[in-house]
């Protein structure tokens, strides 16, 4: 079976996870979430993203988290945290309000799903352990745990001898990795998106966690 | 903590859960996807059925689960398969195509994600491992390994020591051991519905796989 979900959300980790099983051969599904983000431009950057590696299928599928709340990315009264670099000259590594409930644990078993209706028998998701936020849903004991429930779940695994399995490239890879492999590979960065908290104007903010970490990861530095 | 989120569809069982879970004198909080299915009136019956227990809050969610395929559920071309009682004497083991991909496991996604939000340690899901309809995602074992699963996903669980808890209080009861729990417990089942293909004027079809089982548990059958 050579088919695949991939995760795609339109940011510099899922687009490399994109080039990466594209450049494995896999005929490439992409699914995207719209679940009430503030930063609505990255699904725009995800269906060009997605054209650009001529998938088979791109399904943006809406989920209205922002009514389960408990974030700053789909609650417009918590704000985004700014600054965090510049102030303590480091991120910090407890858990940020960015942090979306439960969001890689809603976004996989929508995969699986949708891995389950195509015949699909892998899904390929951009989380990294060492990336700068934290969160518990990026980390590997979490994805094999993943796995474990998935091949339980499905009349796929249980009665048709498919076993899921849950990639993720980038896991133990530094930003900068990520970005040198996706170059390696012919990804246009141009064509992703990473602010959190985009101006009225529909530009970068330049100063949340996503974009002072892309900002320094483009010019090399992790 | 006695904050819960029950998963309510507007059926016998999860109506009946959500009795239970009233009854242990939980905080209740009712959780009600509306995923594309055909019979939009379980929604109606979920919104009665919640006001009547007294939900501190009542939160209706739009999936398009439509978008994912592969169930005569969500799927206007797919049929609804009629009268399987009537022509095999008994109701077949094999899963159904009213089977919606992975869809337990992306019900408690969402669960466990306003579970973390709420401060709620526990979830309710009224799934049925002696069901007629033998979903692999009914099974105690598949909720088991959710639960590992949810413990190392949230930050509530890795940062703020919570253990979350999936609760089957019905997992291995008959239909007819539900009903009688149920009326136990003042539920009346007029207000529940179970039809999956209701007819245009919103009648139950009285054929499908649910209607059967829900006329013979109401008369004492199982």
């Amino acid at each position: 079976m050579s088919n695949c979900v991939v995760l795609l959300s339109g940011g510099i980790d899922s687009s490399t996870t994109l080039a990466i099983a594209h450049a494995e051969g896999f005929d490439l599904n992409a699914l995207t979430i719209d679940y009430g983000q503030r930063h609505k431009v990255e699904i725009e950057c995800a269906v060009a993203i997605a054209r650009r590696y001529g998938v088979k299928r791109h399904l943006v599928l809406s989920l209205d988290m922002a009514g389960i709340g408990g974030s700053a990315l789909t609650i417009q009264d918590i704000d985004v945290p700014k600054d965090r670099f510049k102030v303590s000259g480091n991120l910090a590594n407890d858990i940020p309000v960015t942090y979306v409930p439960a969001r890689n644990t809603v976004f996989l078993s929508l995969a699986l799903a949708w891995a389950e209706t195509l015949e699909a028998d892998t899904i390929f998701i951009g989380v990294n352990a060492v990336d700068y936020s934290g969160y518990p849903d990026c980390r590997p004991e979490f994805i094999r745990a993943f796995e474990e429930m998935a091949n339980l779940a499905t009349k796929a695994a249980v009665q048709g001898g498919v076993r899921f399995k849950v990639r993720t490239p980038l896991i133990s890879m530094s930003k900068v990795e990520i970005i040198r492999r996706g170059l390696a590979l012919g990804l246009d960065y141009s064509m992703t998106w990473s602010c959190y908290d985009p101006t009225p104007a529909g530009e970068p903010c330049l100063r949340c966690d996503s974009c002072i970490i892309r900002e320094r990861a483009l010019r090399g530095c992790d």
